[in-house]
Order: C-alpha cells, then sequence, then structure tokens
C-alpha cells in the first residue's frame, strides 16, 4: 500500500472517529477504543474504577453527557451539544437553571482573538458547568433571560484505556503512546491514535520484529499515569526507545520535542531520521513538552520517549478548537506523520553495533565488491561507503552513529552492513 | 539596611581606612587590622616572626617608616611623604643622602604615560630606596643637589593577618579572601576589604547559615601563602568555593575570573550570578588572574576559587597609582560589588540537590498549585515553572543547573522548591 | 645543514630514484630499497614469497617487464615503455598481438579532461594488459592494425619491503610509514620515502632519543598489511603516534589527515605544530583518507596514525598523472614537508608531564626569575610564561595542551620547563 493509500485510509478512520464525544472517561472513549480494536484484533482493553490510586492521583467519577444547551426565553437553542461537543465544557456537572444574560457570563468560554472559533476548555477535577462559543455568538447575545441545560452524569465507573503487544524477538522494547481523550478535533488528536493504528498495522506486517512493540492507548495524563502505576517496572528495564503520537496529521511542518536531557537513543534516532529527509523541522526543548512524555520522562520513571510531530500542540492558532477539524488534517500530512515515525521504528530494527572479521581491510575485489582497476582517481561511491562502514564498525559505535559520521542514513548502512556480513567480513556484536 | 545605605557605610570605612601606610607588614597593617576588629569583633588577628618560613618564602623584616622626603638646597620639601604615602617605594631602606640631579634619577619613578599619576611601587624584597612622584613633577626638577630623607626602619618584627571563622550548619566551607597590604588606593585595595566586613557582617545576621565561612585578611601574595602554609590542608578537604575579594568599588563595569580549570561550583554560582543579572560583565582569561587565586588556586592546592569584580586591576588607567582614589570608589560602586559577591553566597546557601517524591506528575491542583481549568492554550508560567522545576529534580542535578536550565534564577528556583518541598513533592538529597 | 640545503638533497635523491619501474612488486622496488640502505645503512630489507598469507590478503606473483610498445604497421612504436613506465598499465600480462584499431581500444587508458597527461593505472590482482597514453595521443591513432607488445613475466617471486629501527630510551615506538611502489612519479610518491630518509638520517643525528623509532618503507596497502601482519601486536603494544609520510613535496599548501576518531596524541601534536606554525593549511576527515592509514587505522588495529602532507593524494589535477614530475616536487615543497613532520617529531620528543614542586607559587626573584621591583603594571613577559606554566603544571595536563592553553608553542613550553626544572621548581610526573 503506497504512503497515498495508508493516508487516504486514515484519513477515513479520522472521519469515522471525529463525531464522537470523547473525554477522560465515559461511553465515548469505549466506543472509539472498540472501533480501534476492530482494526486491531489483539488490542487489549482495559478498565480502572472510579476511587483507584494511581500515584498520585485518583480515578475519577466517570462523565457521561446525553444533552446540553443554551436556549432563549423562546426555546431556540442559541448553544447546542449536538451541533459540536466542544460546545460544553467537557466533565460539566447537570444543571437545569433560568440564568440573566449578566448571570450566564460566568459559565461561557470564548476567545475574542479568534472570534469564529470554539475553544476546547475541560474541567476534569473540579465540578462546574460551562459552555464554550465562538465569540462573534457570544457578542450576539442579547440580554434576557436564558435556559441552561446540561444533562450529563458524574458517577462512580471507570476508566478505560487500552494497549497492544507486539511480540518480538527480543524482550527489549519501542513503545509507542497516544490519546484517545479528546472530543472532535483532528491534529489534537485524533491523529494519534489513528496514526498508531497504522503504525501497528504495519508492524503486524513484518516478517520479524527484532524488538516487542507496546502500543499504549490512554486518556491524556491521568492515563498514562494509570498505565504507568500498573506497568512501568517492566517499562523501564525493557524500554529502550518510545514516541509519544501526538498532533501528526497536518501539512504545515514537522517538530521535534526531545526527551528530558536529549541524549537517548530514542532522541539519536529522531534526529537523525529527520536530518536525513529532506524535510525541514523546528527543534523544541523539553520545556515545551506538554503531553504524555510528561509521564514516560518523570524523574522516577525516565523513559527515553521522544516527539516527531507536524505542527506542535500550542503552536499553531486553530490548536484546541473547532478550527483543528477534519480538514486541518489531510491525507498527505497524515501520512507524513506516520511515515516519519514509521522511518524511526524501521531504524531502530535494523541499528545494530557490527565489528570488523578482519584485521585491516580486507581483499574486496576477491569478493566481487570493488573493481580490479586500480589508481583510478576515484573509488566507486559504493566501494567507497563500504570501506567507510568498515573503518567505522569497531563494535562499540552503532549505524545509527555511524551513518552520522559517514554521510550516508541508518537504511543505507543497513544495506551496506547486510553486504559485508553476508561477505563475512562484519559480524554483529553486543547488543 | 538597604543597598545604598550599605555602599555609603562601607565609603565611610574606606575614608577612615585611606589615608593608613600599609605595606605587607608593619604598623599600618595593625591598625588596619583593628579598625576591622572593631567591625567585625570576633576577627582572630595573628602575626608570624620574621625569618619564619612558608613554603618556599621566608617572612621578611617588618618596615616601619615615620617621615621621607627630597629637599632642595633651600630646604624645601618637593617630594613628601606626609603628603602622600604613594611617594615613597613601599620597603624603602633608610637613607640621609644629598645627590646631584643625575644621581636622584636612579631613585625616581614616574608615569610619562599618565603624567599627573604618582605610581604605586614597591620593593618587598630587594634593599633599595626610592620616591614615585607625577611625570609633570619630575620633569619640572630642575639641577642642583637634593636631600634625599627616607626614616624609615627594617627590622626584625611581625607578618600579620587575620581571619574570622563564621561557623555553620555544615563542616564545608566557603572562602572569601582579601588583602590589605596597599597603601593609600581605593579600588585596589581598600574596596576588598570593606567589601568582605560588609559580606562578614550580613552574614553574621543570617538566621541560620548552611555552610561554615572562613573570611581571610592578609598582606597579597606573602600573606596568602602564609595563610595556606598553616591552613591549606582543612581548607582543601572543607572548601567548596573562593571568592577573591578585589576591585570591587568603582562603577564601570563588572568581572569575572575563573578558577585554574573555570568548572567548579564557585565557576558556576559565578556565572549563572552574573548571567542573570541585568548587568554586563568581561570575561577573563585565568591567565589573566593577578591575586590570591594564584596561590588558592595553584596546582597542589587548586581550591576553587573565582573573582567577581568591578573594573579588573591591570585594566584601568588609574590602577596602582594615586588617581585611584576615594572619588573612583562610590557607595554605588561598593553597593554593586558587594551585591554581586552577597548574591553567589546567597546562592550557594540555597542552593541543593532535589528528586522528587512522587513517580509522574504529581496532582497539582489538590494541593493549589495548578488551576483546575484546563485545555487552557497557555498554563500559568508559575505553574510551568513549578512543573519544570520536577522535571528536572532528578537528584543529581543542583539547584543552579536547573535554574540555567529551566530559565530562571537560582532563588527562584530555590522558592519554588520550598513550595514543593512544603508540599510534599520534593525532598532534599545528597550535599 | 639548512632546511634548504636539506631540500636540495632530497630532491637529488628524487631525481636519481624517478626512473625507476617500482610496481608492488619486482625488480624496481628491490633498486629502490638498496639505494635507500645506502642512505640508511642499517634499514633491514625483507620479502616473503607469492603465495603467502598477510591477515586477508595474498602475496601475488612477482611482476617484471623489460620492454613494452604499441607500434604501427611500420614498426614505429607510438607508445613506448621506455619513453615513459607510465604508459604500460602496472602488471599487464605479456602479450604479442596485431589489433585493429577498435580492438586496441578496450585496452588504452587517457584522460580527455587532461588531454597532455598520460595517467598511472594498475591492475596487481586481475589479469589484463594496457598502455596508459595522452588524451592527445590516443585522439590522433589512425585506423588500422596495431602491433602491441608487452615483454612482462608474472611469476612466483617476493614482495619486498623495508624497515628501520632507531632505538630510544624507551620501548614506546613513533612510527613513521612510506610507500615505494609507485612509478616514475614525485609527490606521489617519491616525496614520501625521501622524506622519511631524511627525517631517519636526522633522527640518527640526535644525541639522544627518547622514543624508539619505527620507520617502515612497504608498497602501498599490500606491503603495509604485510607487515602488521608479520608485527601488529608490539606496535600496538608500543606506538603512541605514528605518520604517513606521503605527498610531502609540493609547494602549493598544506594538509592535516586525522586518525580515525581523530582525539589520538598524534593529532594533538600534529594541530598543534600545525597551528603554531605561520602556513595555513587544509583540515580533511578521515573519510578522505587513500593511504596505508587505512590499515594502521582500522578497527582491529587502531593505531594513532595522522597525515601532514602538502597538497594531498586525490586532490590536485596533477595526481597520479605524469604531470606529478619532478617540477611539480621541489626543494623547498620537500624541506616543507620535511620540516613540519619533523616538528612534530621534536615536539613528542619534548612533550612530557610536569608537576610542581611547591606548594602556592614559588619565590621567583631568589632564583633570578623575577625583576624585584614589584606592583609595575605589566609583568614581564617570560616571568608571565614561566608562572603560567607553573599554574598548569598539575601533572596531568601535558606539555602540548599547556602550550594550546598557555598560547605559546610546545618547543617555547619546553624550555620554560627545563628552566623550572634546573631551579627544581618542576619534576617530570606520568609516562
Amino acid at each position: 500500500m503506497s504512503n497515498l493509500d495508508i493516508g487516504n485510509q486514515m484519513h477515513a478512520w479520522a472521519r469515522d472517529l471525529f463525531p464522537i464525544t470523547r473525554s477522560i472517561t465515559g461511553e465515548g472513549v469505549r466506543h472509539t477504543l472498540r472501533y480501534i480494536q476492530d482494526l486491531l484484533p489483539d488490542l487489549r482493553i482495559h478498565g480502572v474504577p472510579t476511587g483507584a490510586e494511581a500515584f498520585d492521583w485518583i480515578i475519577p467519577d466517570e462523565w457521561n453527557v446525553t444533552d446540553a444547551f443554551i436556549a432563549n426565553e423562546s426555546g431556540e437553542r442559541l448553544v447546542d451539544f449536538r451541533r459540536s461537543n466542544l460546545h460544553l465544557v467537557s466533565y460539566s456537572e447537570p444543571v437545569d437553571a433560568w440564568l440573566e444574560r449578566e448571570q450566564l457570563e460566568t459559565h461561557l468560554y470564548s476567545l475574542p482573538e479568534s472570534p469564529d472559533a470554539i475553544p476546547y476548555v475541560t474541567s476534569y477535577y473540579a465540578r462546574r458547568w460551562g459552555f464554550c462559543l465562538t465569540h462573534r455568538q457570544r457578542s450576539a447575545l442579547p440580554s434576557g433571560r436564558y435556559h441552561a441545560v446540561v444533562r450529563s452524569e458524574l458517577q462512580p465507573g471507570v476508566l478505560n484505556f487500552a494497549d497492544l503487544i507486539l511480540p518480538g524477538e527480543q524482550e527489549e522494547e519501542i513503545l509507542l503512546s497516544t490519546y484517545i481523550c479528546h472530543p472532535s478535533m483532528g491534529n489534537n488528536e485524533l491523529s494519534g491514535p489513528i496514526v498508531a493504528v497504522a503504525l501497528a498495522r504495519w508492524l503486524m506486517t513484518l516478517p520479524r520484529r527484532r524488538y516487542t512493540y507496546r502500543i499504549v492507548f490512554v486518556p491524556e495524563t491521568i492515563g498514562a499515569i494509570v498505565y504507568l502505576s500498573r506497568h512501568w517496572q517492566e517499562m523501564k528495564a525493557r524500554t529502550v526507545a518510545g514516541f509519544m503520537l501526538t498532533c501528526v496529521g497536518d501539512e504545515r511542518t514537522y517538530s521535534y520535542l526531545p526527551s528530558r536531557m536529549g541524549t537517548t537513543l530514542a532522541d539519536r534516532v529522531a534526529r537523525h531520521i529527520l536530518d536525513t529527509s529532506d524535510c525541514s523541522y523546528d527543534t523544541y526543548s523539553f520545556l515545551d513538552r506538554g503531553s504524555d512524555e510528561r509521564q514516560y520522562c518523570s524523574p522516577l520513571i525516565d523513559l527515553p520517549v521522544v516527539s516527531i510531530m507536524r505542527s506542535k500542540y500550542g503552536t499553531y492558532p486553530e490548536y484546541h478548537t473547532s478550527l483543528d477539524d477534519l480538514s486541518f488534517i489531510t491525507p498527505a500530512g497524515l501520512s507524513g506523520g506516520y511515515e516519519m515515525n514509521r522511518r524511526c521504528l524501521e531504524a531502530l530494527e535494523r541499528n545494530a553495533f557490527y565489528a570488523v572479521t578482519t584485521y585491516c581491510e580486507p581483499k574486496m575485489d576477491r569478493r566481487g565488491l570493488r573493481s580490479t582497476v586500480g589508481g583510478a582517481p576515484k573509488m566507486a561511491a559504493s566501494t567507497r561507503d563500504l570501506m567507510n562502514l568498515l573503518a567505522y564498525a569497531d563494535g562499540r559505535t552503532d549505524l545509527i552513529d555511524i551513518a552520522n559520521i559517514i554521510g550516508r542514513d541508518v537504511f543505507k548502512c543497513a544495506e551496506l552492513a547486510t553486504t559485508l556480513e553476508e561477505a563475512g567480513l562484519l559480524r554483529r556484536s553486543g547488543s
């Protein structure tokens, strides 16, 4: 399947998932996870009950909503959850009340600087209710009495999340993590889970996987904390690299957010793949973090997790508004986000430490690896690459670092290494 | 007391101390140390006798002078020690002789390039006598006979110095060192001892001191060598950072002179404080050293000692002349030199290693440390700072380094750390 | 002998050696080595027989040639080995055949981009025959029949090489290596062996040598591999630095080719010598390597070997053609290549670790190392250098690194160290 086909397929999944009212708990999350399970049959869906503890956190009540609106005295719905689930502040408590225009004000959220966007607002851990609307709409509300109705439930229930373990030849793991708690928005966040699904399906097609893959779908923050509270010890022991999948669907640019110290294998592979692509990208600091790397990279967990994104959360004007919609993410944008992360996984699969088997340079022409006419002003580029790889194959420098030294990409180096290994000139060494 | 008040007080001390004829030994040093003892009652004044050994050095005779002049045949004093003690080469031997103008020449010192300045000249270790005068004065001396008189004594005596130990909760020490051997000059050197006094008095007001402070007043070079010869082993075992206090009184600029290798805690704190001040500063190399860091940082001693100065010795035209006077140093200049060094001490007192107590990010809103409305485009700056500190509080990175990483100063980081420690989210770790 | 005299002498040797038909084996190599043995009587000439193994390689048949030409039907020699030994592809097998112009084509080598140059071509490890000629000559060959004759022998014989061990006070070795397998060319390669001879003769005149010197003359590649296969273990144990001598005879520029990782003592000394010369130079990457550093620096051998060249092989238009002749190399060019490498050896001989003997600064004036009049605005530069050397003589920083820190060259630092050692203020420390 071509990358564009994959992009189209991902966009079709996004269109299916877009209308669902997701939050950190509730039916919308379960609906979303079941849709993903249809695409990844081995996905395991888990739940932890309200009141359960996860490190410093406690699972809140489950929230579900059936309807919500603000109507005028004529009963006309001026702000209507059924038109956009962004109109309702997530985790709004139930209400059915008549308020004056001024009383209503403290329950309204809008963006004066982006007057046609409905903002995305949540209040998971403090009971309140509120409505989000465009600033244009808010400014046009006349004085008078309004009927505010939220038909929601906040009750003990379950927080859901899911994971998929794809076993590899080694116990060492690569982590992919994404979140499934945002309602109708495209780049942040539907792009994350659908690229995760596409990567998982690609991994499942591989004839062999060296690494074990752990692919995690959680509500952001609380879900990652719950997941880590159950799995951090094995993850800390096994994880060699991890990737947060978020904001991977638009076409504007690429972005790299390093791990806490910026020196892990995940950082090295991400920079190598970005640097050897023909795309420019923005490099952020870990201070610009904002997603579940906050948990994965926290000091006592300290996993090697980076993000390769398209437009980073918090940096584009459509972020966390109704303008981050199905037209902001595109098949080409999604396929770029998919491909850049896929190449990191492929690079890690092919990365290795190699050591030469011969003292001095081997006799290449005996093995058909070099022309027999010497003295020409320039050695063939392919022979030069082979010799360069041999020169640095000291068993302590991995293919990613050798690739950076010799000015080829890691895939080219892996090809060269295979040629040399088959010729008996290299052997795998170390981990 | 405001910094300006402190500046005025320091300048008043400078005016009292200015007229005293100091040298590396003699009554002037004792007079100066007694004045300082009045301000710092716990100051201990020490003496070592002429002939005593200190590493490669031997204490010279004590030098005292009562009068010195060059008079013409009419008995008119043309160069008169009583007008400025800089007129006499320090450690001049006694003389009472009539000389021709040409014979006098080899005993005269002046600065053609600065014709109104009396230079400061010493001859501690070779017996000679000489007079310093402005070049203008020298050029105007007519031919004829002159009466050169130096009423000095060079006799076995004592070399004096002093120290003040301010005990802290820990045995680990911070060193402040300054010198008290220059006659009537302001920036180099009265600024050094008076800023040292002001810092000592500030340290004495602190409700608690974590570190023990060793504040040393010595004649430059020979005094530091004597001091180290008596104390180097304990100082090497205990000193975590040291500061040479010299040239801290004018208003022109700030200067930083690193330790020998430039990587000690003293260097880190000095650079951090200078970088986070709103003042520009000149960075010198250890090759530009010139004061007692020459001894403290010498290879077999190797203490972590830096200098934060205003205009560095040797770089300003008034240096080592009568133009470095009480108008060259000012209350504002002194208070700047005081404050920049004081902030280093305060930073060291507050610096610490911290480690988080929770796995993953803690639940900040439960503790009132974060707003409960999520999804807003920007987290409050204060919350962001707290989260950034938590992200790097791994028990191996001290507050100074964390401050550099997260782009706040160490005092802000210490406040944040206190907030987090009180909330049970951080604990002190390591030294 | 002045450097120019040495340059003239070297050029005279080059003129003697130029006409000899060298290849990787054969009479030409032996003739060349015997000439060198006349200049270096202790040179040991070695041989290994055809069929012998050296790591991954096998010694090929010995090749000797008495005559070779292409003649036209009139018997006129159009391409004649006797005019230039570059006309014959090295290791051409015997032939005596009449060919049509078109059949001849596959046996001809010329350079369209350099129409007056005869290229240098070899075919050591695949049996073929061929002729090299200027492109102008080739274009002018009319159609018709040609008589191609190569009177060569390819028979079991011997591969020759030589070495000279100059014992020093220590077993630690410095390696000089060069190659003697190229026919009539100047910079690449006669410059290499003749500079090696001159360096050896200079080393023999030294009253004492701290290091043992191993000076190696081999056919390139196969010879270095043979040599290493016999000596690598002792060389790996003993070699502290090594220099490939090649392309050291023209006047255009200087070039530096680092070792594999670029951080060895050989790299440090080469960069220091080049940086403190008043010559500019080009820095290459190890990826630009092309001579026997390919063997010496290969991962399992990993010796600290660099090259300081004039115009680097492969970068100048005359390279590997008849234009790299006796006029391309000059006495001045050779003497520059000689001197830059000689200074590296001299620097290594003088390099050492020193540690101060006194705590704090020593009393310099007592030892006549400092003026006794203090307080002057500037210390004498020579005293300042002595004090700077003392400040960094911590027993862990060698003179080359100290020289870089204090901004003097290593020879000046060695002089200063000798002064200080004689004054009892420094002692040698470590290796």
